[in-house]
């Protein structure tokens, strides 16, 4: 298979760079384009860029000219890690001009035509991208608190109904970006507040879940309510749940309902894709941030000490890798299933963009590249 | 008033240090017998004890002999900070000699002869030493998590009924005491696990909120879920909670409850008495541990982020100092409050204790001191 | 005596908070006026300050209007804690007109006219005020790592001699201000590097050791080599040092002259002085930043750990509150000297500035006053 | 090559665990036989160990049933991670038995009989074995600390001449092993002493840049002094090293040489070696333990901040990962150096020992196997 062209939009912030990190050597993709504010643009890379991550950056990606965020791009896939306060408008622009927007920012999620994405659970969302009045289109993936909660509670919605979640966060300081939370702010103390993130618990996952009709989502009428802490941890969210179902199943069958969930992704084999979305682990004291977050690559919703809750029915712990699943990974996870659905290839799947004026819109690209 | 002789019971403990720390100077109460292990037994308390606390050790009480458990005690008052493997049949032993043992330890505080008391709450209940079968009697206070979460409800039960609460906890490390929490475990990681602690929040409410009738108190039906977890702050353990309630108050009408909740150590004016039991701030990400631990001494429960819950009704942030309100805090709180209540002075609220063998009971040195 | 009216520039800061928390019931000092950023100026402090102290704002200053930069000031003197990008222009400024400017930033400290003192060491330095072309006058105190370094070399160099000076620096977070560094970097982590301090570290001594000789100092010929690090402490700068002297007294020698150190501002009884400038500690494993830093109220030079040097002859581990003793605590004590040396009395110890035209001098406030 | 059977002693503590994970998959050794405490023998290794690893037990290690430390072994070649407080005894017995015992504790490490190594430096004393007088022999590794204070003035000594070296220490908690350090005692502080750390340090050196001559090393007299502190980081041991050359060459050339030093195990491409075992940064604020610490796999000395010295001529940072390079990984670097160098195979390199009843000697299983 020929490799995608793509940018990464923010390609210098925390989001970004982990983008840049889990690209490299992507046997679908292939990191052309990297955009980032006017301070940034016209430098390599290398230079542009206070890199962070464990390893030094890849080669390729650290000679590239970074470009600004008003200069035209030639990918066809746009990988966005952009800053909210940016993301709206400009990613609506990019889709306007034919690119298809695989967004991690918070600002198009609750958009009605924009599909919000977890593929093991909606893959069948993407379909909402026909809808949008552009020749490209905009996919996003949900909050990175949200993504597990999610993945925790949609197997057991399915096969027990859900009512009602319970659910408090201890959030790694890594969700907050860089120079993100000030050390004199978080060192030996817990923040119990973290702007918008509680919202976005709250709705993301009844549009997730939700039912597709036409070209109109249901959200699903499940009550949550969420309590967001950011503690002195580095990577990971750590999340307490307790959960009332409609049906009242033993901890054993909701122990194989979560332990047995899979999705196409893993039907497909893709390439990011964890070998099992949810790992159950029966130590007393774990999951752990420091301990489990890498395991499946940082791709999967680690959950613990599955018990009866006296409120609501069941608790546990469940804890994902917040900047690999919780953000970047997500978000290439749904590239990759979109690329695998057709939705690059096939004509009848195209977006019905109409104004087709500058860049190549997908179908176009399409055609070209073959 | 001629202050009364104190021990304290596992002094070179971190609750055992808190004691000494917080009885030095104090109005009522003097400290003249320390008791510790085997192997300090001998020395002086300065040489015995790896003393952690910030200020240097009170001189008197490094001066101190250090007794093992098994010698006899002359105190009226015996502060407990045993280690819960001891505190059983210690403190038991204690209580038959004729002393007033008033415990931190877990072991007695179900026990149905045992007061288990937060004085703005249930003094009441110290009724019930008279029909513990001993010459002394022991006291409890309630475990470092639930003191904070029955502080916060016991105003909305009374005022507005409690049905239910789910309560998640982020708790320092100082709550395991030393050598406790391997900084390997802990150190950028939550340990979502605390051994015991989940059972403890769920039911010693209960008993706090229950009904004295006769010598039986009657629990309160609040169902309680909690769900406990470690994390790096030094001290200050901050809590998550959602409340349902049997009627249906405005957040403003709750505020006002909490904010004016006052008991009976107000009242009394008593020295370790926080002004106001409960704080509540206004703040958006407040409170936090490492900033809010210690107002009013310690002693207080600090309350913030007061909304509404979609699940339950309403939910908050509590907070609370762990080893001064949350242990050595309490223990003297309820000391000081039967010291004003005349449990030590007047002759027909003594304990009931036949076996008048060794040493004074409560009421021979009551006799000998008025 | 009558209180004198005092400014805190760069109020909002973290120095700055230091320095209205260590003014608060000062028998010297009134704090009447706030300067800060033109985005705080007009607010009350209480709505300009990220307030981060332990304790709250203290209610005189919490309701005091902050003033911008720009605008006059009466105080006549004013502790400031600008940020080095602004402070050396300001202070001029507010030099030439007429104010008695407390300085702990960096800008003017090696100034050939500027003291640069640590009132136990060089207090006879405050005369060269005398020799600034100003109405007013600029005081400095020492970088907060330099100032430990320099109280545990005074009484050797003055014993002994000291020729050289090997120190590594660990250092508080807080000594960056806030937001300072960001948590990403420092948590579980070491940073090697703090721009600027080694220089700090190894020039400021030999001014601050200097004799003054008419209105120039001489520096002392003492090499210095520091190397700074930033590590995940909250308060407290730790030093290790190797000093090599020019006699060759024993450990004990050295231990004594350390211990009996003592200074004007203990002599004079100063509000803020530490009864003894330097702690000798003689457990193996302290001085800790977490335990000793606040000994003496935040003021003392700890030292432990000495011994011989195999190299430079003795070594030992230093400790010092970085943002009391380090910074606004030190700018205290300079102010509390001064007054007491009559600085701001004593008609012929004033300085000589000419040109009189807006606010009133250091002598013509006396005047007014007395 | 046939693989050679190995055990790992002290295979449930810090150290042994690491050294299972380095020996996964190794090319010249297969793990047979793990010994631990008696509380651990006779369980399977999986429900012995508290296994504290990134990456799950490897499989065939986790089903081993472990054995106590009285039993007698098979395996050839023992790798010890054992506690200083039985390795002493138990690691002559296993060498008397005639096993080769690669050792990590600090025991054995200054015997004149035992070869301190590390095999970019002095693989050439591996030849002290054969004054052992044991059928087996001893052969140790440095002190955590003390190998990369080690690898970094060993190209200095030999191309320009050390004479004297000042080193302060900021060591991570994982170097105390588990429990370790408790985190009441590291959180958010710092601990200036380690015990025997110091004088490790000092004196390691000397013996492993010693000349062999007959069966004696001639230590270097080169000053060492060290200041050793535990911070509040993971894993990564940073120094920061002030030294004093023979003669004086530029910081460029100083440079060269750092980078471009290249041992035995470079040579011969051994499997753990790293590619350059010592790495040159110069970006200002690195090497830093949180982010360098795993580059070339943990193998290697990061060096930064070269820049001269006011007092003894250069200074830099250095830093390592102490329990790869810093321990199991040092001790499998010289396992796999001796194998390489024939120490196994050829017959005239064999240890020297006698008495030869239980196991098979070194000589008897390369005999055997070949």
């Amino acid at each position: 298979m020929e490799k995608i062209d793509v940018a990464v939009l923010g390609a210098t912030g925390t989001v970004g760079q982990k983008f840049i990190l889990l690209l490299q050597n992507h046997p679908y993709f292939e990191v052309r384009e990297l955009v980032a504010s006017e301070r940034s643009a016209g430098k390599s890379y290398a230079e542009a860029c206070n890199w962070k991550q464990d390893i030094p950056i890849p080669k390729n990606a650290g000679q590239l000219r970074v470009k600004g965020i008003e200069e035209d791009l030639k990918s066809r896939i746009l990988f966005s890690g952009l800053d909210s306060s940016v993301a709206g408008t400009a990613e609506t622009r990019y889709a306007e001009d034919g690119h298809l927007v695989i967004s991690n920012s918070s600002n198009h999620r609750m958009d009605p035509q924009v599909p919000l994405v977890i593929p093991e659970i909606n893959s069948e969302h993407f379909q909402l991208i026909y809808s949008q009045q552009h020749r490209g289109a905009i996919v996003t993936n949900p909050n990175c608190s949200t993504i597990f909660l999610t993945m925790a509670i949609a197997p057991l919605h399915r096969e027990f109904g859900v009512e009602a979640v319970n659910v408090t966060t201890l959030q790694a300081i890594s969700g907050a970006g860089h120079p993100g939370v000030p050390s004199l702010d978080i060192l030996g103390n817990v923040i119990p507040y973290i702007g918008g993130e509680e919202e976005k618990m709250e709705t993301e996952p009844l549009k997730i879940l939700g039912a597709l009709s036409g070209d109109v989502i249901e959200p699903v009428p499940i009550k949550i309510s969420a309590q967001c802490n950011r503690v002195p941890v580095y990577d990971g969210h750590t999340e307490t749940l307790s959960i009332k179902l409609t049906s009242n199943p033993s901890l054993a069958e909701v122990r194989r309902v979560l332990d047995g969930f899979s999705g196409l992704p893993q039907e497909l084999g893709l390439p990011s894709a964890p070998e099992k979305p949810i790992l159950v682990l029966d130590d007393p004291d774990r999951p752990q941030p420091a301990r489990d977050s890498w395991l499946e690559k940082g791709m999967a919703t680690i959950i613990g000490r599955l018990r009866p809750c006296p409120v609501l029915g069941i608790k546990m712990v469940i804890l994902g890798h917040n900047t690999v699943r919780g953000a970047a990974g997500a978000a290439i996870l749904n590239a990759e299933t979109m690329v695998r659905q057709g939705y690059l290839k096939n004509g009848d799947r195209l977006p019905k963009g109409q104004r087709r004026t500058r860049t190549p819109s997908l179908s176009e690209s399409d055609r070209a590249s073959g």
